[in-house]
């Protein structure tokens, strides 16, 4: 149930796993898997929408498209379907079943979120959509300063409209970055010519048939386009009114092997909770990176295999031109929600010797003070920030100390990075700091 | 003694954990601390050479220039300098002795080797010295392709001359990378026009009193300007003739707390043995980001504190041009003579999805098939390269397993990076070969 990044995966490893399973992907969409995150490059027109689109199923897995999975009888094991078309019911029979219904944007319930002109992104159809718009437009607003906001704020900054991004939390990427480390990314956005209001919430969108602007704080700021990126929902209905359990952060509840409560019935993606690696409490994960290795562990168990899954720290990357903002664990709020005693420190280096040209890279690294254990880091760069990010996410999980990481052998080499590791001038500071 | 990388970091070190010592740096050249990887990128007028001299002393250490030191009094506790202008002797009294004296490069004993125009390339005068001469002759040849004979090959075809690079191993890089992997760094260097001759040893430079080629295995090569890039070892004499234990790797015998057989006399650098972190072995290590890491613990050490040194991994970059080569820990032939059963995976991957502009990475895993664990990693690419032998770097020596690298957590970003990371997809390969 599900061709994106958590069901198209979960199919193959199913199928890669137990060659002689017959395996069924059956998906509501007109087509199989998609790149959602490629989204917000098509709008201001660094890739094509086509290029998003991926048609074919993976090998030896039936792929039925624009249908969708309505209800499932755990007595009896079958799935009834709807074809989106035509409406006309069916039934098919599942040893083991993948629930990967993904999510659906949030649409918070403000006056004028139905007018013409305001588009919530998450489909290729969503994005085609706005960018036809966008070409009759001067102003457009974004309702939401998390990734996709500052993404999508900057795609429609590059197509020559006069952009307004709103977060209601006191700084852009709340979720990701510590105000400090945002910061950054604010000025970024501005220098682009987007004007960033944080703290304020939308409480309007104002129109008659056509929206117009919205309202943040007291202000109407103008705009004849709004896309509202306020976060995603687990897409559960189905998996809800077929009696299996769903966790308080809306997700399907799972253990670490993706079983559901319903025998034989696993979740992956979005729909399903997993656990924070750090805090060991249940979440939501939305990126694409987590719901394919969701989906793997789900496929395999799912074809009698026995497959784990960790948890998240939730390693995301954003870039604005050339600007890349990446992220993984804690930060400093939800470390200290999550009771850790944290130290943290923040550097300014240089990617590269200065004489070779280096760039400036922010990096910011947190700690929790009793076990010296590393919680989360931030960096903000033009060159190897996701990599960078990956090597933390990798120490984090290994449950690396902040000795480790300043202790690791960096390698060197002028033309593309500088004697000490950013991240180890990052851990030394920190070091120094926890005395 | 020594005010390179590690004596330099041993000095900085002391002084900071022990602001009441008095710290002296005693250096041999006429200037502090130089930058000597960056001497390809000036012969290739990428940098200035000047920007690679640092002459300032760290802060609150004495740094005195154009000075050698000659011997070691064990027993007094006095070290005996010579000034190198005038011959000069003087003494001075020590508590802690941190002995830094580098390496030298290694000069094969082989006819012609005096001729004028031939040079080792290890100073920045060197250097210059051979930028001068490449202004006036067409044709070069360099003797050794490890990273310091390729990274010069490179400049000295960029400043257009006609470029012979030899190598008496089967393949360039032979201590970095597998042939599989080094294959593509010969290619690149010959679609720069450079002939790349491996498999054969320099038996003799020719000329009178000018060099004008030499002599790979039959055939004569044309050359007005030689670079001799034969590899380093340490240097020891003073420490040596001083009765200092030096191992059989030519290397100062050090503890892992950097400590002599000499009471109160630390080495470091290039001319101390460490040990492979893998194999447990005695190595001399020639990387600048090793002796740093090595000085930091002697001065620390040395200043009566307690840092520990844990040995290398020999992560190494090179860069030719756009591209970058990349390695970490043993190759095939290393990790067989340390007796490692090994199994390997080589895989060419996207650094980011091909709608968005992906470059190809040739990424090779291997492991112990025993145990599992990673014992090696090479990388050829163009993006992020380094970060990711630093990434691989931090998993071997934290002990990780293949799976490790499988399942940590990869961020995604199709702009940068793609959704499974290039070090998932060798490590998932890798483990399909496992078994």
């Amino acid at each position: 149930m599900g061709s994106q990044s958590a069901g198209f995966t979960a199919a193959s490893y199913a199928k890669v796993l137990n060659r002689g399973a017959e395996v069924t992907l059956i998906e509501k969409r007109p087509y199989g898997l998609y790149h959602p995150c490629g989204i917000p490059l098509a709008i201001r027109g660094d890739v094509d929408f086509k290029d998003l689109l991926h048609r074919s199923a993976p090998p030896g897995v039936k792929l039925i498209c624009g249908t969708e999975a309505v209800e499932i009888d755990q007595e009896s094991k079958k799935l009834r379907l709807r074809e989106v078309s035509s409406g006309k019911e069916s039934l098919i029979s599942y040893d083991s079943l993948v629930v990967a219904t993904g999510g659906k944007p949030v649409r918070p319930d403000i006056p004028g979120i139905d007018l013409n002109g305001v588009y919530t992104l998450r489909t290729v159809e969503d994005g085609e959509a706005i960018l036809r718009r966008l070409h009759l437009v001067k102003c457009a607003a974004v309702v939401g300063g998390g990734p996709v906001g500052v993404e999508v704020s900057f795609s429609l900054a590059k197509r020559g409209a006069r952009v307004t991004v709103v977060e209601q939390m006191p700084h852009l990427l709340p979720s990701m970055l510590d105000p400090d480390m945002s910061d950054q990314i604010a000025k970024k956005l501005e220098s682009e010519g987007i004007q960033v209001i944080c703290g304020e919430a939308v409480s309007e969108l104002v129109g008659k048939k056509e929206v117009t602007g919205v309202i943040a704080g007291r202000d109407e700021q103008p705009a004849s386009l709004v896309v509202v990126a306020a976060g995603v929902k687990p897409e559960v209905s189905v998996a809800e009114c077929s009696g299996i359990k769903v966790g308080r952060t809306g997700g399907i509840q799972v253990d670490d092997r993706m079983r559901t409560s319903a025998e034989d019935v696993f979740a992956a993606g979005e729909c399903a909770e997993t656990k924070n690696m750090i805090t060991n409490k249940p979440v939501v994960s939305f990126l694409a990176s987590t719901a394919m290795a969701m989906g793997r562990a789900a496929g395999i168990n799912a074809a009698g295999g026995n497959a784990k899954f960790r948890g998240v720290l939730g390693s995301t990357v954003v870039s604005v031109g050339d600007l890349t903002a990446g992220a993984t664990g804690l930060n400093l709020q939800s470390a200290e929600q999550a009771g850790f005693k944290v130290v943290s420190a923040r550097v300014r280096v240089l990617d590269r010797p200065i004489y070779s040209g280096g760039e400036h890279l922010l990096v910011k690294l947190l700690a929790d003070s009793g076990s010296g254990k590393i919680v989360g880091g931030q960096i903000i760069g033009r060159n190897g920030v996701a990599e960078m990010v990956d090597l933390l996410s990798f120490a984090i999980s290994s449950g690396a100390a902040v000795e480790d990481l300043r202790d690791y052998e960096h390698c060197y080499m002028p033309s593309i990075s500088d004697l000490i590791g950013p991240l180890q001038v990052a851990a030394d500071a920190l070091i120094r700091k926890m005395g």
